[in-house]
């Protein structure tokens, strides 16, 4: 039996990374930032978005801002990168499509990344961001939390943190792909294990050392949302491809949130890859997944 | 005595580039080209600037579209990298900032690399992108091909193939840092070793080899415009950092115009690095060269 190959261009950078990685076999965390800001690369340029380097609540990252946006609502976007890897570079372009499908300003966030800054600094970044916001007059119903992989971690556990602490919430928390279980025991990093061309329960176990070892343990609902209480949650969007390794991170948060009476959307992605919205302007699911996010976020406008 | 420090975050890239290169000796061409994206971090994102992923004569690339810009104004930027590595994604912000500056669109070229695409491959898709201008409708007069390090040496060459054709030439040439001296011979290369934290004789021949070796020799005028005779050649800007390994090429370059009677205007960046234009939104002195183009640029318009 032949093993599958990438069929799309997100596939093939996946493919090529491991591929490069093959030859480094210790590389530094530098080096793999350096690798996986190639990220941008499955993104074409959105149209008609314009971006400033800038700060929010101390926290540096980009604006993207599409021309005929509504300056009032925002998006703050957590990227994935397993908390130590990704950055404004390479998700600004991702930002970008989101803003522009929903009508708002999008924050791509360069929060303090792992193993410089552990659990729970990135939490920290991701209120201190929150609270500029409303600091700046934004009302909380006009703010959307967005993450991918990692970074849907970050969003969904800032938003545990705002709730236990009994202020403004997010109105919605949007997840594509998302990483929550520390435990690194999902099903389908098995089963998925041939057609996830980036994921390995190694290159997890990595980024889970680097995010909370010596800090907390796998367990702790704070760093893994798969223990949390969802009772309240606000409004949950999950998209995930079924190949991915970490397909089974999504089925458990949407049964969860559901058992405790969210309003959650899941969109499966068939046969698409690991945070497939970023070939956004480059394959027409990727491109689908953004128009279902903006219909969904549209619905409680 | 203590060797020199960078003193700015374009140094403080290069040097951790090398530093990262440092544990991966027989790093890949695929594995430089990831790391030399990194040239995007140097530069703060120019306000009020939109993009489009396009092609322009076949060559793909990334359109910098000022808000303000008037769109019969044009520049192609050919990005640096030693022919190999560089791209739309390490150049876009620099040319949303000339193009901002000058009050033009900016055509950021991913043209054929080197060693997949050998000289003069380069050319044909420079001068691919100038006809398809003209076919579109724009005057020569109002397009200015620019060039950085290696790009610079394809701006220039790319000029001199036009003219050789008869037809219509670029209006300007901006060459920043320009690498032009393919046989690797340049003094400063040796003098300046210590204060340039990226270039290494040994990193250029690497580049050398990969772009013309098997194709054409280091003294050939349309691979080295040290050996072109440069009269008749259109109005040329050139800055670079006195620090620099490639110093030479630059007073070889302005010497060899100025004695053909070009106009020929030399920016010397005092202690400045490699490309120093990079820093743009995050120097005084990038964001004086950016201004210092612009009003070169204004002055025959």
């Amino acid at each position: 039996m032949s093993s599958p190959q990438p069929t799309d261009l997100l596939g093939e950078i996946y493919a090529h990374w491991i591929d490069e990685l093959g030859a480094v076999p210790n590389a530094s965390t530098a080096l793999l930032r350096l690798i996986f800001d190639d990220w941008q690369r499955a993104t074409a340029e959105p149209e008609d978005v314009t971006y400033r380097s800038a700060q929010l609540g101390g926290v540096p990252g980009v604006w993207a801002m599409p021309l005929d946006a509504d300056p009032a609502q925002v998006l703050v976007l957590f990227h994935g990168g397993g908390f130590a890897l990704g950055s404004s570079a390479s998700h600004r372009k991702l930002g970008g499509h989101l803003a522009k499908a929903v009508g708002a300003h999008c924050f791509v966030a360069d929060f303090r990344r792992a193993p410089e800054a552990k659990f729970p600094a990135q939490l920290e970044d991701g209120e201190a961001m929150f609270q500029a916001l409303i600091a700046q007059g934004h009302r909380a119903e006009d703010i959307t939390l967005v993450g991918d992989s990692a970074g849907a971690n970050l969003a969904i556990s800032t938003t545990f943190r705002l709730m236990a602490a009994g202020g403004p919430v997010p109105r919605r928390v949007v997840t594509m792909s998302p990483w929550l279980n520390m435990e690194n025991d999902g099903e389908t990093i098995v089963t998925n294990d041939a057609t996830d061309f980036l994921i390995t329960r190694e290159g997890l176990q990595g980024n889970i050392d680097r995010y909370i070892a010596g800090a907390t343990s796998p367990t702790d609902p704070w760093a893994n949302p798969l223990y949390q209480d969802f009772s309240g949650f606000p409004r949950l969007y999950i998209c995930a491809g079924d190949v991915e390794s970490l397909y089974d991170d999504s089925v458990r948060l949407e049964r969860l949130a559901r058992a405790a009476g969210v309003d959650v959307t899941f969109s499966v992605g068939e046969g698409m890859q690991h945070v497939y919205p970023f070939l956004a302007g480059n394959h027409p699911r990727a491109d689908e997944e953004i128009r279902l996010i903006a219909d969904w976020y549209r619905a409680d406008r």
